[in-house]
């Protein structure tokens, strides 16, 4: 446990942190990118872990090229890169990101002994921010300037607890050997980035993995230490192509792809349940047809399945093949299916989430709060099982930051900042405590 | 029947009008203006018909305001018509027809006798024409300078030809006794426009009332002389309205626009077919839903019935709305039904036609064709049907203009501009014919 | 033409036949019998030929085996023959009639020349008759006494007139050369009897055939010469087997056999019209499922599709085929779809109905109807078609016989005798004109 | 505790009612009587309870009678009654059980104190029994004679350790002051009988109720003392009434009742599913039509809904009442919703199940099994529900009696006699130590 002079110094360190927690939320709020376009972003990360004197790691070694889901299109990719760049992103880094490399990995080299992970991730979403007075960052003048792109799920609080946290570690003098890797992760929303990071390696080497995420809905400080119960899920659109005719004309010509898909739209909501636990699927969108008077000739399908488990989610996800399959060859149609993103369900370890709560009473100033099943999905899952698959543990903390607003992923979603320091003094400390002692109490 | 001399005449006419067809077509090609916003088509025309000393009626007089269907938005419906200043349009008239009143009557009156109607439509479709070297239009420098607006249906070709038969009636010094109306209609596509006109009384006094249509498909001058069989037909727009809500944290919330949608899809395809003759429905495109992880909160749907007889099409649309309710009740959302268009099913008179074949012949140059049942629509068959319940007498002239190459509706179409010439002097022996014998022969 | 004499023999004696004509009715209609089981009647028939010196073919001869659809199971052949045998059916044919051969062909050899045929459906329907003291067979004892086999279709007067014919046929002494071929055929109710004669070659010396059919619904006498339009139609059954599964324990086991069909059936509604014509599905009645709590394993389909065309047919029957494979597919259900009876369309050669009409004036007593596309079908079709096309000629007459009573296919249904002895004159002048000349006159 | 000598004379009556036990099994088993039919099985048990000196209260006392659910009909009541005369029913009480009154309440007054319940459920299932040799029924001689009716779900060992317990309570001098309440339920299966007891005010005095259910695939002797997690449960049928039309002449005639059934059928299953648990759904059966060329006229639907609480199995419930109002409604059908059953979700109170353990680890011969959630349903959870919520408590017992055989619900079931014993000195030891202290421990 942190000695009384460590805690000393620790809080110290983070009230003088504290201004620059919100200055850098705010900044990166205000130039909100979405999903594999956060290349100011980004850049202006790898540029502080550099100058804070991390080894810095970007491009296709902390990003498998083929693993990025969900990514735009290149001219999207480039209008959004030169956009970046006029809005003041780091030159240098720019150049190494281009094409939807936004993923930045920092280590700090403290001698021999165990790894521990931290993953932020730092995309926001689509979404057209309030501009009402009411709405904070619309009234401080910190409400993104990128129309269409906001940060409505706090991911601009977790960047900016990632570098609090990456500075606060440089500025403790007893740091224990080893090495702390903080993992800026793009595109979470959509659960795109993940995966592509896990593949290229990211995790193999860390023993013990750690992310928070910051809600708006709980009070301040409440605190999960081992939240989990997130659904697998896999995200994938569906493209049914079939062929036109003159709808008064040629009834009987074409490949009506409108019938198939309302076909399958039915069929997928009629997969059975399970008795294994929940499950979910949902049509999302539909876009079909063409013209009135035209048999429809393609339809496209916007789809998730989810499962309390990877298998649940598994057994949705190929019963809807089975569906789409099916309703395409009823209609002469050609199917494609286009993964998405998907994430996996994942635990918590459980010793793990025990000493976040130890450390965080230490700490002062958190309340337990019981972590449920939510039926949402998070892609920290990816490194949660990569860790877990290869022996280390793995956590997920969620921190209450209650501004008494809307929700997440509303244009009106803010949070209280106070929480920032709250989450850099929690994973401050539960790094230091986690490079000494990385590994279940043996009693 | 025309005597010699007038036939030469009517030639002589005809050959000096030819060159003037042909700009004036290329004219309204260029400058294509689809429905309802036909504003620089609409006040040329009416500037011309001045010039020639027709009267000519434009605005509410000519169009019962509230029966145009499928009106752009006013905000539409105003960029257009400044953009029809900017191209040229008759100040005046251009003044007179906003807000979507393009309709245009032209008369002329050469005393006591019968009243002969002619109907041009004049509106072009929503398409972007092609810009490739093989489609004569681009190749010669006429191809529509508004995006998203072409000509391919040939209704440029029917405004010049009711622009070339009002100059020539101008100058035939034999014209008989009587009343000739030429009816400049817009919006024919999607069957929205006549039905206004129609409710404005513009064909309450007509004795006689002639169309013609030039089909790309025929060889040029095949002439049908009572085309008919045209399917009645309503189009219309659905709306469902349901809830959102997440798909993985509440599955059960919202209501489902898209389940709803899909339902009726299948079960307006299921409407049973009709022993009394041909029936059609189509649900020509469907959007539905926000995100992917959304309950679809609404669906839109483009669907149009048609019917041998307006009683079948009543059928069609009866059942369908019973449908579309039942779904709607289904996942409890809002229904809403929006006419889009309509048209009734018509005969042409049988001894109209037989005159009209009989016209031809006299004047050479035209091959008899059958006409047949397409399964299209039309909505010439308001006026036609109005005119026969007042005790008049109908004919629609199918004339064909083949230039080898694709369809009606498409970004190719072109038409052989020998046509133009072949329908004013048919037009224009007709009239005289009808003025002159305005009914069957009694033998 | 028939001349004055002959005419007269020939109605001095159909008027000593009538007598016989409506005991003959009776007697069938006392003990119907359903399709492939007429095996009381097929072997009275027989044996009465056989009596009147025709040349009697039964069996396989005149039934090809393999082509008799919706053949009853072996026991109920068994059961149903055994019953005949006990009714007083003929020993000998009983005999040779076994398992179904129920057809019987009737030769009258008269020397060389032209094969004009005549064909009578024997079969009762699957229906119990009335037992109302309002129903004329009731009331004067002869209504069914075979439970659940009634003739409701007018097919045991069609049994009678053949008789008729043939008896008077032996009667007249001046029967021009050639040969008279009676064909009695099985199993018309649900199509299925037809094909099989047909296959067998039963037709294929024909130069002229003729079939005669009774409507209650036409006053007496109306004469209907070339009744055609015919319906092309395929009956068939579908059994979709899928696997059972505890629906609360284990919903998403088993193979949902219900759900298949009830896409399938949505979407076999939903197959397109036809610019062609007329077309016709039924799913007539749909079986599934065991108990309220086992995901149901298996579902039968009654289906029939309908063309105004063979080809309008084809298009639907293989529509159908491809929605119910993919619903198969879509819920891993096996398929079975088991042929249960087919006709074609046919049309009467207009000559041919004309000549009818020509015989029936000079008879006398018939009055002239339009004949109409009726949505029905008619096996008597598979015969036509043949003959036709092995150039030949062929007509399907209708003629009125009501008694004001309810229609076809009730359990009410009655005719108006006197419409035997008309059926009777006509077909034998009508085969004595035909052997005479059995071609289109030559102008 | 029993004491030492408590326990030595229970198992010494045991041993020697346990041959009865069987007799009695068996008895039961060969005359197997369906819901409300059990008129044979119930008269002996009330006969037995006289004797035994028990107070017996049958008929609508202990039955509302407009409870029932699922009642056969009048004639079919009437016939199994006269079966169970025959077959050696007891006259008396048959004599106040017809019409379908088979619920039998035995009371053994031992002065004041407590009330115990003890449920037995007593009805077999619509199956025919296996004939074959291996099944040992029927090796044995004592298969049902009934056809149709099979005891497959040991019900005729409920029924068999219920006159166990009565008769061992007889002989037991030291049973505490109190009352014994056993109560012989009709119609389990289906959910149908317990509802009409607990209506009629059977378990109103109730402090503790106990039921114990045998199952064939568990271990013998293995017990689940609080078996728990049944879902709650309605069951429906469902009658859709249409119309009917000829399908080749009048396809748009009628209201098709298959198209409603099938549309109901597609949304049934696609009810979303619901954050708060498990739910299910199945439409078990669908009879629809009548011929082939007949529109439908009518549909009838077995359902279930179930849910893993009440309140989820009421939003099935609704949700489905909604979706076959619309089917309804889109075609035109009158809807007819009948219910046939239902049950609570409930749970056992977790002290008794405790208690139940102590008794059953005390007495030997037993092991502990965890109970699971098993997506059944059970109507003693109408019982436990009333009982829990007059301020008692209530106890499900699951016991272990594998055979090695088949399972549930199948024409093979058999389980192990020697659970009978079992049986009856577990719940024998319960009611004295319930009687003595039937409310928590108090620490």
């Amino acid at each position: 446990m942190l000695s009384q002079s460590e805690l000393e110094t620790l809080e110290h360190c983070v009230a003088r942190l504290a201004p620059r927690l919100v200055a850098d939320r705010r900044d990166f709020h205000r130039f909100a990118e979405t999903g594999w376009t956060e290349f100011r972003t980004a850049s202006l990360i790898a540029r502080r872990l550099c100058e804070l004197g991390f080894e810095v790691r970007v491009g296709p070694e902390v990003l498998e090229p083929g693993a990025r889901m969900g990514l735009p299109s290149p001219r999207e990719l480039e209008a959004q890169w030169h956009r970046a760049s006029a809005q003041g992103g780091d030159p240098e880094f720019l150049g190494r990101m281009r094409g939807g490399f936004t993923g930045v990995v920092g280590l700090l080299h403290r001698g021999p002994g165990p790894v521990v992970g931290l993953r932020f991730d730092i995309d926001a979403l689509d979404l057209v921010e309030s501009k009402a007075p009411s709405h904070r960052p619309a009234a401080e003048g910190f409400a993104s300037v990128n129309e269409g792109a906001t940060h409505a799920c706090g991911h601009d609080g977790h960047a900016a607890i990632g570098l609090g946290v990456a500075e606060l570690l440089t500025q403790l003098t007893e740091v224990p050997s080893g090495t702390v890797k903080l993992v800026f992760q793009p595109a979470e929303e959509g659960v795109r980035g993940a995966r592509a990071m896990v593949e290229a390696g990211v995790v193999d080497d860390v023993d013990v993995m750690l992310a928070l995420h910051l809600y708006s809905g709980w009070p301040l400080g409440h605190l999960a230490p081992g939240r989990g119960g997130f659904f697998a899920t896999t995200k994938f659109d569906v493209r049914l192509q079939g062929a036109p005719a003159h709808a008064g004309g040629h009834p009987e010509g074409g490949r009506n792809a409108l019938l198939a898909a309302a076909t399958a739209v039915l069929n997928l909501h009629a997969i059975p349940r399970h008795p294994a636990g929940a499950t979910r699927i949902n049509v999302g969108a539909l876009i079909a047809g063409q013209g009135r008077n035209v048999i429809p000739p393609e339809a496209q399908l916007v789809v998730e399945t989810r499962g309390a488990t990877s298998a649940l989610n598994e057994y949705m996800y190929a019963s809807a093949l089975r569906v789409l399959e099916a309703a395409a060859a009823m209609y002469q149609c050609e199917l494609t299916v286009i993964p998405r993103g998907s994430a996996e369900s994942a635990e918590s370890d459980t010793w793990l989430a025990e000493r976040v709560w130890s450390v965080a009473e230490r700490l002062g100033g958190y309340e337990y709060r019981q972590s449920y099943a939510s039926g949402g999905s998070e892609d920290f899952t990816y490194m949660m099982r990569r860790v877990q698959e290869r022996g280390g543990s793995a956590v997920n903390i969620g921190l209450g930051a209650d501004l008494g607003g809307w929700g997440h992923h509303t244009e009106v979603f803010d949070f209280d900042e106070r929480a920032l320091s709250l989450g850099v003094r929690l994973l401050g400390a539960l790094v230091i405590e986690l490079l000494r002692e990385p590994v279940r109490h043996v009693a």
